[in-house]
């Protein structure tokens, strides 16, 4: 067949032939990238006061997903827009999780607080602004916490690859790539999401590799559809914005499901999912 | 919920508002695009000769596509590169889907074939490089046959459904339009297949949207994954290009598939359709 | 030095090495593209009236220009907006560029229509949509008629070269390159304009290029500087455009430099133009 | 005339109505970014030897050069490319430079290193990936030092603006902007140099900004004529990687000039820079 898949020899760790099996990064609380079951991560863009993390904690849990997700320190475009609770925001986020049953993810903007991060949370998120952010990835491998890594908006698949090598050197192997758009002279949607990335991935890495459909798109009615399709084309989980009161997000709100949205689209994906050999984390019991 | 897919006035005949129903459009050997039951379009890159277009014919027949596709007339970036066969090949396509109980869907480049290729084929294609060719959208238009317009490498959806505008205004409304990548800076695939343009063009439009994952990749083994992703998405059918010996293909035999690839595409296509309630049309009984 | 430019066998008759000598294009009145003189090609986007095309045609030729532009046949995005007056606009044009002493580059956008423009224009504009509308090509290309080939938004530089090898193949070494922006994912400017085209195409081929700094930002004041820089660059000539009142123009008007500015424009590009060894034309004696 | 260039009231410290002046940022050896002489930044991609940088830095001086530029701690693709020599770079930096009356500039990649590279560089440069790293724009803000903030390869004009606001925010009005090529669908350049971005900053920041022609085109042959053209479209200043030998340069050398091609460009230069009202700086006298 087509051997046209070049693969790159300076993915000395990251590269297919690395490994003879394929990654699984598995977390405290049994979520697992790369497995049968799907890696669902929900929750807000930003983590706005207990409340808040609390009702989209357990609303997300009851519909069936297995880490939560919010956002403490906030990278964001302007000086002058919400920048994230902080410290705060990482106790609130670890509390609500342990209620339900969740592991944390959550992102690290900055190399001097991977340490404080991780105490907080199972698994570091470095933002696609951060992608080539080399400080950065230095100190997330030397961690030794499960990195979600996301493709930078304008990286190419084999630099994105690149920047995971960064990760492995350091000595940290507990790595998920995640596809979140591209930029592309469209405004239609915020980003282009790029699922071929997914199965191309497949083919050059042993690494698993999620999807997230609200970036991906940034508009709420097509993060269903693109969820479906993520995971038909062989994700190994997604990462959804999911906010109980989208109209009223301090950040992201155009792009954020409600509760009740999400757990409709779970309901659904269960039949994708399995018409691909998947399944979705069984739903926690909550007390 | 959101509202954030704003609808543009001047669609006045393509926009969602126009009609109440989805346009469904339907060829003369009962294929439909916008129906239930899925539109795939199989076939060659270019017809080459009565052996080549036979073999496939059947074999996607078989395998239950109910379009053949298949170049006459060739846009090639060279002008030293195969151009087609022309006349001959349009007279070889119309026999070899005969024979199978397939409509043809083929490439016309020139507002001056408009005629001659409607008289074989049963839809014509309006390729990617010429979704801006007025002239060519004018005469297609008013030919009345239906038409599979393609999006531009770099148009907006915007864009692509202003060029659709042409064809209704020219009073032609059996336009089907088919998502085939757009242009992006990373080589890694030949284009790269917006899928988020399906679910949105749902938002936008009552027309029928097809996907092809072979153009959209360039890259045979992600053409299932992608085939499977862009049903999930919600297409309306799709396009794939199969040769029966992708290897010695005069062009694209990259991203073809062989016959049997393809057979077994559609066999695990049609678990991942009816997961989003669409169907695969029935195969065809080959005496 | 560098040998990083490589060179394309298919280029034939395009290449640098194609010719010992660089292609100059001379029109009937002495206009040159590829000579120590530029050729300053101006006008308004669309041919509007006969007011309105003298008014341009007058203040053009005393500002320097040597060419007439102006469109008779226009793409338009959408079927709704403004076509163009076709052939007579045609006879405007000719007309108005006689009693100047000036040139004629229009644009024709369907093969059938090469004849009646090449009838009253000294070159033939394929505009950026039909950079690879191939069947224009040839007609274009076995006119003999001079040829400004635009690139198109999303043209790579060897695509753009490969079209104008279509050109050549036909018959005609009467070409001329025109860049005038491709497209990027900032909004900030129409498009994107790609001045490092104008010094790789002196090494990829023999062929003139000028440089549209209207239709290459969108934004009149940026017209000026992009022109210093077009010709700082290389380009052996500009494209402008130029209305009498750009506020009222039926298109392009936001990008479009009114008589006045273009006479400043052309003041001051003399003194840039000298500082790389060329000159403007000769100002017409107007009676 | 056109008000098409829309002013973003959150650039409350960037935005052109934020002073009545243009900024001027001037370094302690005289060299000024936004007077009416150009600042030249010149030398290699990375600091190799002692040698190395003490030719170039002479070299460059003699040529005109005002600014030395070098690269002790590179940001690297690949964690197996070479990552700079680190303090001991700065240190022959800043040694070089004295010899040769040359400012210094040089970039840094991580919170923690600002106050060591401010201790030996009169200029901070933030690199392109680095863009949107909020983290390092705080505390290079925070140190008061000049700072060369790069354009990210796909950010939007708006995005720059944003993160240079970061910087006067923190404290830092000695902010110099660096257009250096974004990122397009076209391989024939490294990146596409955006000379547009030079008069449109003019209209929406009063900050200065510089042309870097080497990273704009990634080919030495190219460099000139860009240099010329970004001198023409406004800028205020070159970023120009030079290098004593760039056939045997340990990163970049085949975007880079020899210390011979450097003073030639230098002295066409002088030529273009009076065209539009610029001059270079006065050459030093080298004892």
């Amino acid at each position: 067949m087509d051997r046209s898949i070049d693969r790159n020899p300076e993915l000395k760790l990251v590269g297919r032939d690395a490994r003879t099996e394929r990654t699984v990064v598995r977390l405290r609380n049994g979520a697992a990238f790369g497995a049968e079951t799907l890696a669902i991560c929900a929750g807000p863009c930003s983590v706005e006061s207990e409340e808040q993390i609390d009702l989209t904690s357990s609303g997300v849990a009851r519909a069936g997903a297995n880490v939560l997700r919010g956002g403490a320190f906030k990278p964001r475009t302007s000086p002058y827009a919400f920048q994230g609770l902080g410290p705060a925001a990482l106790e609130l986020l670890r509390a609500a999780a342990d209620r339900n049953g969740l592991a944390v993810v959550t992102e690290v903007l900055d190399p001097r607080d991977v340490r404080i991060v991780a105490r907080y949370a199972d698994m570091l998120q470095i933002g696609a602004r951060n992608m080539q952010n080399f400080a950065l990835l230095r100190e997330a491998g030397e961690s030794g916490v499960p990195i979600l890594l996301k493709r930078g908006p304008c990286a190419t698949i084999a630099e994105w690859l690149m920047a995971a090598e960064y990760l492995l050197v350091a000595g940290n192997d507990q790595v998920v790539l995640c596809e979140r758009g591209i930029r592309s002279f469209d405004p239609a949607t915020r980003n282009l999401l790029d699922l071929s990335a997914v199965p191309l991935l497949a083919e050059l890495t042993h690494l698993p590799v999620i999807v997230d459909p609200s970036h991906g798109t940034g508009l709420a009615r097509l993060v269903e559809p693109m969820a479906f399709a993520g995971v038909a084309a062989g994700a190994d989980g997604l990462l959804v914005e999911v906010h109980p009161d989208p109209a009223a997000a301090v950040s992201d709100g155009q792009q954020s499901l409600s509760v009740e949205a999400f757990g409709s689209l779970m309901r659904r994906l269960a039949v994708v999912a399995a018409a691909v050999g998947r399944r979705l984390p069984a739903t926690r019991i909550i007390v």
